[in-house]
């Protein structure tokens, strides 16, 4: 024993004791547990070394488990296992609470409220230091490994991070297929013990995809347990680190990390000091506070950038769904294997269904700008669209040489007219090198032309092959470019990265991601009607989607004939979006001439604010349905919206968020009582009743449905 | 068999037959060959598809085979390989003749004549068509595979080069072990037979290293019959496309490509119409042609840049040997586990040993001046070092960044003021993205301090893991530093980088590599004494080494006593190196002390050309001794220098390359008498001796020894 003492580094010894608590295990005996509560005393967090030195934790709330002890640690390549033999050095507690103010949001002002613990562990055989920081929030909690600087431990490569999450039972869970490479699958609700047989179906085709194991499944993972515990495990502050899915022993009901690997199978190449990210477990008894909590935003830093007054929430229109629905193309040409360096566009035939063009974006620009919209979103504008995917082509685009119908000085010039920003597209392909060579100069050329934010794409594998899109490596490049584009001012929506884990706190210029099944699919097959009602339990945990809602036209075959999808939802419901898929960035993804023939319908969208004040999840059940209020930003007007399942429902309101003792008047865009998701999506009604924060309303959802509603203050006129 | 014939495609039946020939074989029957000669008769290439389709070349040289029938093709990854079932579409026979000039080599002009033979193959089953281009120059032959832009043949991924070396016996071979990650290995003389069993000695540690087969070796691979034919094996203009090795049947003597896989195992990445390298065979039966070839130079394509006005050779010393020998160090401080985004130098300890300080890098700079030198290299000047290597660290340096002690603007002022250039130094340490990510800011740093060529390093494995130093990837990126350096007018001398191909021709600010085994292992525990007699016939064909010459004080140990390593080489052979080894980058890599201890020899480094008008092979046995004239440029005097083996021999030297009739006055720079390479290698004689062209001089050599020459006018005095 005095011989393991003496393996304690001096330092350590220095630690003033009576600020900590002190405690060092005899290595092989025993278990001291330590434990704090969440603020409002709700949940338990307990640290203890289990025999052998093998550290554990364990999370209660309400005195029910929602983490059975589970054990935590790392096993390294080319290096003893960092999962035994410690003993902790130290312990310290302390207690955080402050409030803060995100640069746009969800709420005006966002409190950060917990108590800490923060575990210092020796490894004596190898005179290694890892710490173990909780901090438990009245919402669940957060905790990270912390590698600090030492001479034991300096560069290290991750073979596997080994943190269990133990569930207390055969859970109800939300899930999709682990994968390196891609989150586009529709969401299986199942058991637990469900997962391993629904997994062959779970995995639907997708343009780039790595699925790893019969149980993998991905996060934010939402789970429900039969006595009514709601329980999200995603992560927080994913930052030079792979991303993490979850392997299920589905015997055991435990999960553990199973992190993206590179090419020859690394996990993390890290170097102290250094922190993993933060693994988050967000919990309640009410469905509605997992969608209130700020807890994975609170685990992110506050924002890098001293400037933040050009990053601003947008509303914008695209040239973008007539060429997912077919009906036009991204491409100039008809021409195959064309290579950008060789090719000289003017000597190439139009194919005549180019939608990028001058002509046909100024239609897009009159309407935003008729409507109130920020922005134009324009896909295909640039070279290289005619054999640019499948190919692991590696120089596939150059992101600054425009189609030769597409004159990118005359738009610039007619939309700062009409006060419309035009928004860049960048589609990588996948080609990340490519994309980092041109990066600087595409920035430039957006910043010489007025664009001030870019919507980039990263379809189909990544190169060079072996990467993935949630390795390490990638994820350090999405967050290169996202850096690289504040210099510019540019704000960043990037299609196909890694799914979000509250970055956007820290980088407020990420103001969308897509990292999920979007409005797109809806032209490739469908999305599952109840779709709507599990991604803010799931994807939009890390942040918000670029989702693209507000199809009107739900029958794609309208646009071209040959596509038989339709979107799995009614005409209400896309509205409803605009407020449950909370978003700084919202698209009108539908064609002008849909909305022309809804006018009233699109006046929502038109009023519906991109940036809020205040939310309150009126009512939610993951997969059944969700209602939330939003407060516009700096007004007193608030925005309600519903997606419900294939059922149907009667939602209920309950105004009692409004001001006490004001009018109101409530504009509502409801599903009629006919309506249906496929037989019959376009019936809609929309009435103006009055109400005050006592008015309580029943509506009516059809099958796949919801509504939309505007509470304006009385004394406000349109 | 009309049916084969209707498979044709139409395009090619209006080939005008008239101006070709034109021969359709009939499938697995027949050989039907075609036959090309070199200019001068004494080559003879003979294409003919074998039995089943299978295309084959065979070589003779003065009717001795060569190369004897050896088959050709691709494997393929997801597509029927493109080895058989082929027929001869189309075959076109033409002569070129051209003579150029380069930007700066070995002779002032060069001519580039041939004549050619494009046999277009198609493969019936599958629609494909590829083309072999033949080029027979007297000096050797050429050929590459091309793929013409076609509907059945878009992308294509390869999977294995299938082209065959087929020996006409078990010759002699100058190999090193086949490697995707390093040339850096001692040349093993051995018969072709015996390649197996010496393998496992070849294969000496290096920092970053990939076998991949008993019997494979790199190209150049130098080969001689017993029958006394010089055979050359390598590849020109190698551009978008993964670094060739070669297979061995040590059975039957046939060498076959063995291309460099990236992480996931994929060969090259191809989109027609692309063309693969151009596969070399320079043959002879005196080894002096070998030497004298510019085959593979002509085989790349002119220059791509318009003003090549910039691009200077350049005589240059540095501060770098005293950090290889152990004397000093690259790194400021003896800390360890440095973050450079979180590191500030200010506050650490300098470890007194940093060499690359202002005060002693002006010592250089007046040594540089003072002896007529252009450029003083600097490493070790920027932040980072302390902890660079071994850990696939990412973000190891900034390139921009210099340490404390390092005065950036006031070395460039008082370089400039003397009229010398500063060389900057890039270490990557193999992490290629962050290179490129700070390449623009590392050469505008470059461009606003005065620098106009950078030493770049690729030192450890290249990052992402599992791409390699010769991967196609990694390939491009060499090719994008180097067209990048060429937008500031940077001239590259790129260390660890792939072996040169003739690159220097289409970019010529290459204006160096390492790509093999350079003085540094002198420091190392030293290269065979026939080192320098082997490169020449090796790795030389590709293009010029830095092989950094200029030793005097050989004994390591001199600089730092815990290093007992020694050069293999005289005093005097050390001077010989600058004509032997032909580059138009040639440093003087000793310390000034050193040859402030004899500065007579030093005036030969200081006289010594580094272009040149003109160059004469005049002996030359490769492991065995090489004897080479050069001309300067624009001048008429000659340098010759002289490099043997371990064993020392009496070279000749016949001055009939001198003007007839004009007096000369050779300065003789030899080993004395008693010199030896391990025992003696100090030991050397100057002597001044009239000469005509009717001289002979009969030298001697000692064992690892040599001499070197300055011939001037006998009216010219210095």
């Amino acid at each position: 024993m005095l011989l393991r003492l003496r393996t304690v580094p001096a330092f350590l010894q220095k630690v003033p004791q009576a600020l900590t608590i002190f405690c060092l295990i005899l290595l092989g005996y025993g278990v001291k547990a330590e434990e704090i509560k969440s603020p409002n005393g709700q949940l338990t967090l307990e640290f203890s070394l289990q025999r052998g030195g093998v550290p554990t934790y364990h999370l209660t709330y309400k005195g029910r488990d929602v983490i059975k002890p589970s054990k935590l640690g790392f096993d390294l390549k080319n290096a003893p296992s960092l999962t035994s033999g410690f003993a902790v050095a130290e312990s310290k507690q302390r207690t955080f609470d402050e409030s803060w103010q995100p640069v746009w949001g969800e709420v005006k002002t966002i409190r950060n409220h917990y108590n800490e613990l923060a575990v210092t562990l020796t490894q004596a055989a190898t005179s290694r230091i890892i710490r173990v920081r909780f901090r438990v929030f009245d919402d669940g909690l957060g905790f990270r490994y912390e590698f600090p600087k030492q001479d034991k431990l300096t560069h290290f490569v991750v073979k596997e991070e080994r943190t269990q999450f133990a569930l207390a039972g055969d859970h109800k869970a939300f899930w999709l297929p682990g994968d390196y490479d891609t989150q586009e699958y529709n969401t299986t609700t199942s058991k637990l013990s469900q997962v391993r047989a629904l997994m062959k179906a779970a995995v639907t085709p997708n343009a780039s995809q790595t699925t790893f194991s019969p149980t993998g499944v991905q996060t934010p993972l939402m789970l429900k347990s039969q006595d009514g515990l709601y329980i999200n495990l995603h992560e927080a502050a994913l930052i030079d680190y792979s991303t993490m899915s979850l392997e299920l022993d589905d015997k055991n009901f435990i999960l553990e990390t199973h992190l993206t690997p590179d090419a020859a199978g690394d996990k993390g190449f890290l170097q102290t000091p250094a922190n993993s990210p933060w693994r988050t477990v967000v919990v309640s008894d009410r469905a509605g506070d997992i969608l209130e909590s700020h807890l994975i935003l609170n685990l992110n830093e506050p924002t890098k950038y001293k400037d933040v007054s050009w990053i601003k929430p947008v509303k914008y229109v695209g040239v973008w769904w007539e060429m997912i629905t077919g009906r036009s193309t991204w491409a100039y040409t008809d021409a195959t294997n064309i290579k950008l360096d060789s090719t000289d566009y003017r000597t190439l035939k139009p194919n005549g269904r180019h939608a990028a063009n001058t002509a046909h974006v100024k239609e897009y620009i009159d309407f935003a700008a008729k409507h109130g919209f920020d922005a134009v979103l324009v896909e295909g504008w640039n070279v290289g669209w005619e054999d640019w995917f499948g190919e692991h082509k590696d120089y596939v685009f150059d992101f600054v040489t425009p189609y030769p119908d597409f004159d990118v000085q005359e738009l610039h010039r007619y939309a700062a007219g009409k006060n419309v920003k035009l928004i860049m597209h960048h589609e990588t392909s996948g080609a990340v090198r490519n994309y980092e060579r041109h990066l600087e100069a595409a920035y430039k050329f957006m910043a010489d032309n007025g664009y001030n934010a870019v919507k980039s794409g990263y379809v189909g594998d990544i190169l060079p092959l072996g990467q993935h899109h949630y390795s390490q490596w990638t994820n350090n490049h999405y967050l290169y470019a996202l850096t690289e584009a504040a210099k510019y001012h540019i704000m960043v929506n990037a299609h196909e990265a890694v799914r979000p884990t509250g970055l956007a706190r820290t980088y407020p210029n990420l103001i969308g991601n897509e990292a999920a099944r979007g409005t797109e699919y809806e032209a490739f097959g469908g999305n599952n009607p109840d779709h709507t009602t599990i991604l803010p339990f799931t994807r939009l945990m890390g942040g918000p989607m670029d989702y693209t809602p507000g199809i009107f036209q739900t029958q794609i075959s309208a646009l071209n004939p040959e596509n038989k999808s339709f979107v799995h939802s009614t005409l209400a419901r896309q509205l409803a979006l605009y407020v449950t898929m909370y978003s700084p960035l919202q698209m009108a993804a539908d064609l002008p001439e849909n909305y022309n023939k809804h006018l009233d319908a699109f006046q929502f969208i038109k009023d519906v604010a991109v940036d809020w004040d205040d939310t309150k999840v009126l009512e939610a059940e993951p997969g059944d349905y969700v209602t939330i209020a939003r407060k516009a930003k700096g007004k007193n007007s608030w925005f309600i919206g519903s997606s419900c399942d294939e059922n149907g429902r009667t939602s209920t309101v309950n105004f009692s968020f409004l001001d006490p003792g004001k009018p109101y008047v409530a504009t509502i865009y409801a599903d009629a009582r006919n309506a249906h998701y496929e037989k019959n999506p376009q019936a809609y009604t929309i009435r103006k009743v009055n109400v005050t924060s006592k008015s309580r309303l029943a509506q009516y959802c059809a099958p796949g449905g919801g509504y939309a509603i505007s509470v304006v203050p009385a004394t406000t006129r349109r």
